[in-house]
C-alpha cells in the first residue's frame, strides 16, 4: 500500500459533508480501490462550530473558515470544492491547481461559466480538474464521455438533467396537477429551493448541457450559446395531449452536431413513448448519448442528492490517487475533451434549428376556425402532421396539432401571427419533439 | 503529438474486423481522444487472402496467419485479441502480456475461465490487460464498475447481458410466439449461432456476469460458481401470466452479496413492470447495479454487434495510449477490482438461496384440486402472494401462484412433490422473483 493521499474538503453542505461522510465511512473499500488510504486532513466551512459533529477534534481533521488556507496547506495533494458559486470558488479552485495541487469539484455553474479558464491553469501545472459530481449526480456520465465512448463521434446527446423539474412533470403527468401545486410540493418534500428559477427555468440543465457538450464535441465550454427555455408554461392538460399523442413531456437538454454545427438547448420537449428515456420518472436523471459506431446508450440514476453526488467526488479522487499512485506525470484522459486544441465549430442559433412542434390553441368554436388556423401555418409552409379537437368547454376550445419540421423562425412568426387572429382566445402552448431519428 | 502507438490485432471477423475499420475510418478524432495517432501495424487472420479487401497492400499493414507472429513484434505495444475461444488465444494473450505488451481482448470466455492466471502475469510485467468490450458491447460498464463507481460497496447488478435471449423473450412475449417459432427467426436474422446453446441456455450471460461480480465484490473470477438456467423451457403463455401479475420475464444475470456471502445466477426472472430493466426490449442489453452510496443506476445500449463492440475495443486502446503518453509506469485503474489482494468471500449454493417464485402447475380441473396443491406447498413453508386461475380447456388448466420468498431446496422438495400429485399433468414451471428490494 501506498503512503496515504492527503485531502483538504472546502464546504461541507450537503456535497461536500456527504463526500466527507463517504470518505471516513467506506475508508477500507475506498483504499482497495484506490492503492492508498485516502485521509481528510483540512476541511474549511463557513460554519465550523456546526462542523464538529462530523470533524470530531480526535479525527485528527483541521477544521477552519478559510478555504484559502486548505490551498496553502503543503501536505494537502486534492482540494474538494464543494462550496458551489463563483467567488471565492474561482480563486480557490485557480490557486489550488496553480498550487500543484489536484482539484476535485461538483460546481457545475463554475465548470460551466468559467471552465476555459481553469482546465488551462490545470493543463500548465499538470494538474487535475475533475468533476464527475457537476453532471447527473451519480451517473459516471463524464467518464463515460471522456473514455469510455471516446473511439466515436458522437452525433447527439439529450438528457433529463435536472431532478426537479423531472419530479415536477411526472407529478403533472401523473396526477393532472398544474405546476405551482407540484412546485409547493417539491419544495416541502426538499426537492426543490425556496427559489425553484434555477432549475425550473433550465439554467441549472444548461450548465450540465454545456459540460456534456464541450466533451462529447471537442468544442470550447459556451454556455452563453446555449438556448435556455423552463417548463413554467407547461398546463397539465399538455402532458396529456401529448400522451394521447403516443409522447411524453420532459425537461430536455439536447446537444446535437449537424452539419451545419452544434445545436446547445434546454426546453421542454416531446418524447415518443417507444424512447425508454420518456420512462424516466420522478427525480431521476438520464441520458442518452448517439456515437457513430456504439450506437444509442442510456445513462440512469440519481441525479442528486448528499451520497450520490458523493460517489461521484469520491471517484474523482480515487481517480487522482490511482494517477498518483501510477507515478503518471500529467492526468491522462484530457481533462475535458482533447490532448491539444479544442475543435472551432460553429454553433447553430435557435432561429435556423428546425423542429416537429406540438401547439396547444385556444380559441372560440365558431365556424371555419380550424381553417384560418391552418391557413396561418399554411402560408409559414408548416404542414400539420396530427391533430386533436375535442368537445367544447365554455365557448373556448383548444385545437391541438403536431406539425411536421419548420425552422424556429417560421414557427415564431406562425406562433405570432395565430396571436393576432381573433378567433384565438389565450397563449399558444409549443412544446419541440426531439430530434431523434425514429431507428436510433 | 506524441509518437504513434503500434496495435497489432489477433483476429478478423466481426469484432476484430469492425475495431481495424474504425481506428481507420475515426483516425483523426481517436488521436485527438488519445494524444497520439493509433497506427495498426500488424494483423493475424486464419482467412488473410480474404482480408485483402480490409487490409490493401498500400495500407502498410503486415497482414499474415500467424497470431504469435503479432506477440513477437517488436514494434508492437497493443495486440488486440479477437480470436475468441481458449486455444491459441490464452496463449497469445499471456505471452504478449509477459513480452511487455499491452492486450485489449473481447474474448468473455477467456477472461471467466482463464482470467486470474492471466492477470497474475499482467500484474508481474506492469502491462494492461482490457477487456470493456467482453460484457455488454458498447456499454462502458467495465469502467463504471472499476472506475466509476470505485467509492460504493456494490450490493447487487442485475443484467440483461444476452441480446439473442432478450430478442427472443421480447417477441415470444409481444407475439405469443414459441420458443423455437422466434429462435429460428433469430437464426434468420443472424442474431442467433446455428448453435444457439451458447446465448440460450445461459453460458454466454454467466460469462459475463462472473467478470462483473468480480469486479464489484473484488473476489477472484469463480465462473464455476455460477448457476446457469436457460430460457428453451418457457412457454409463451408464462410471459402473458407475468405480465397479468405486473411482472415482465427476462432472462437475467444477478450478482448479489448478502451477508451470508455472494449469489452468483442466470435465470429468466420476473422484474416488476415499474423497473425500467423490464422495459429493455429486443437485443438491447442493460445492466442495473446497486452501490450504497450511489443508489440504483442503469446502463442501456446494444449489447453487440460489430460497431458497437469495437467502440469498447478502441476505447481500451485509448486508455493505453493514453497510459503511454502521461508516462504511467503501471495502469491507474487494477486491471480488476483491487490493488493487491481479492477478497475471500463465501460463495452461497443455489440450495440456500431464497426467492419469490412464480409456478405455472397444470392440473385436471377436478375438485379440491387447488386445496390439494396448496397443501403441498403449505407443508414445505411455501406461503402464496397470488393466484390466477383460468376457465378450462380441455380437461386440462393451469394454476399459477406466485409465491412469497422461500429457500430454493424447499421450492425443489415442493416441485417434485407436486409432480406426483394424481391432478398434475404436465411439467411444472418455475420462474424466480428478481430480489430487488422494492423501495430501490
Amino acid at each position: 500500500m501506498q503512503s496515504p493521499v492527503k485531502v483538504g474538503i472546502c464546504g461541507l453542505g450537503t456535497v461536500g459533508g456527504g463526500s466527507l461522510r463517504l470518505l471516513l465511512e467506506n475508508a477500507d473499500e475506498i483504499a482497495r480501490r484506490a492503492g492508498a488510504s485516502i485521509q481528510v486532513v483540512r476541511v474549511a466551512t463557513r460554519r465550523p462550530r456546526e462542523a464538529k459533529e462530523a470533524v470530531s477534534p480526535d479525527s485528527g481533521i483541521a477544521l477552519g473558515n478559510d478555504p484559502f488556507a486548505v490551498v496553502k496547506d503543503a501536505e494537502i495533494q486534492v482540494v474538494v470544492e464543494t462550496m458551489g458559486g463563483f467567488d471565492p470558488a474561482f480563486d480557490v479552485v485557480r490557486q489550488a491547481l496553480a498550487n500543484g495541487k489536484h482539484v476535485v469539484t461538483a460546481n457545475k455553474a463554475l465548470i460551466a461559466e468559467r471552465g476555459n479558464e481553469l482546465f488551462e491553469v490545470a493543463e500548465a501545472h499538470g494538474t487535475t480538474l475533475a468533476y464527475e459530481s457537476s453532471v447527473a449526480g451519480g451517473i459516471p456520465i463524464i467518464k463515460t464521455l471522456r473514455e469510455g465512448l471516446a473511439a466515436n463521434r458522437i452525433e447527439w446527446l439529450a438528457g433529463i438533467i435536472n431532478g426537479t423539474g423531472n419530479f415536477i412533470l411526472t407529478e403533472m403527468s401523473a396526477g393532472g396537477r398544474t405546476f405551482e401545486d407540484v412546485l409547493a410540493q417539491a419544495q416541502e418534500l426538499g426537492y426543490a429551493e425556496a427559489d425553484p428559477g434555477f432549475d425550473v427555468e433550465g439554467t441549472d440543465a444548461a450548465h450540465k448541457l454545456t459540460i456534456m457538450a464541450s466533451i462529447a464535441f471537442g468544442i470550447p465550454l459556451q454556455f452563453s450559446a446555449t438556448w435556455t427555455e423552463g417548463i413554467g408554461t407547461l398546463e397539465p392538460e399538455d402532458l396529456a395531449y401529448a400522451e394521447e399523442l403516443g409522447y411524453r413531456i420532459k425537461h430536455l437538454g439536447i446537444a446535437r452536431r449537424t452539419e451545419r454545427g452544434v445545436e446547445l438547448r434546454v426546453h421542454p420537449t416531446l418524447i415518443s413513448k417507444r424512447w425508454l428515456l420518456s420512462e424516466v420518472a420522478g427525480v431521476d436523471n438520464a441520458i442518452v448519448v448517439k456515437g457513430h459506431a456504439v450506437g444509442t446508450t442510456l445513462y440512469q440514476g440519481p441525479g442528486a442528492g448528499a451520497d450520490a453526488t458523493a460517489s461521484a467526488v469520491v471517484a474523482d479522487i480515487i481517480d487522482i490517487a490511482r494517477r498518483l499512485r501510477a507515478g503518471a506525470a500529467r492526468p491522462l484522459a484530457p481533462s475535458l475533451h482533447y490532448h491539444g486544441e479544442a475543435r472551432d465549430l460553429p454553433m447553430v442559433s435557435m432561429d435556423d434549428i428546425e423542429s416537429e412542434c406540438y401547439l396547444r390553441i385556444p380559441v372560440l368554436d365558431r365556424m371555419g376556425v380550424m381553417a384560418r388556423i391552418t391557413r396561418v401555418l399554411e402560408q409559414h409552409a408548416i404542414s400539420i402532421e396530427a391533430v386533436i379537437q375535442k368537445e367544447v368547454h365554455g365557448g373556448s376550445v383548444p385545437i391541438v396539432l403536431l406539425t411536421h419540421a419548420a425552422p424556429e423562425s417560421s414557427m415564431n412568426a406562425a406562433i405570432a401571427e395565430l396571436g393576432s387572429v381573433p378567433d384565438v382566445v389565450g397563449p399558444i402552448s409549443r412544446v419541440r419533439v426531439a430530434p431523434f431519428p425514429a431507428g436510433e
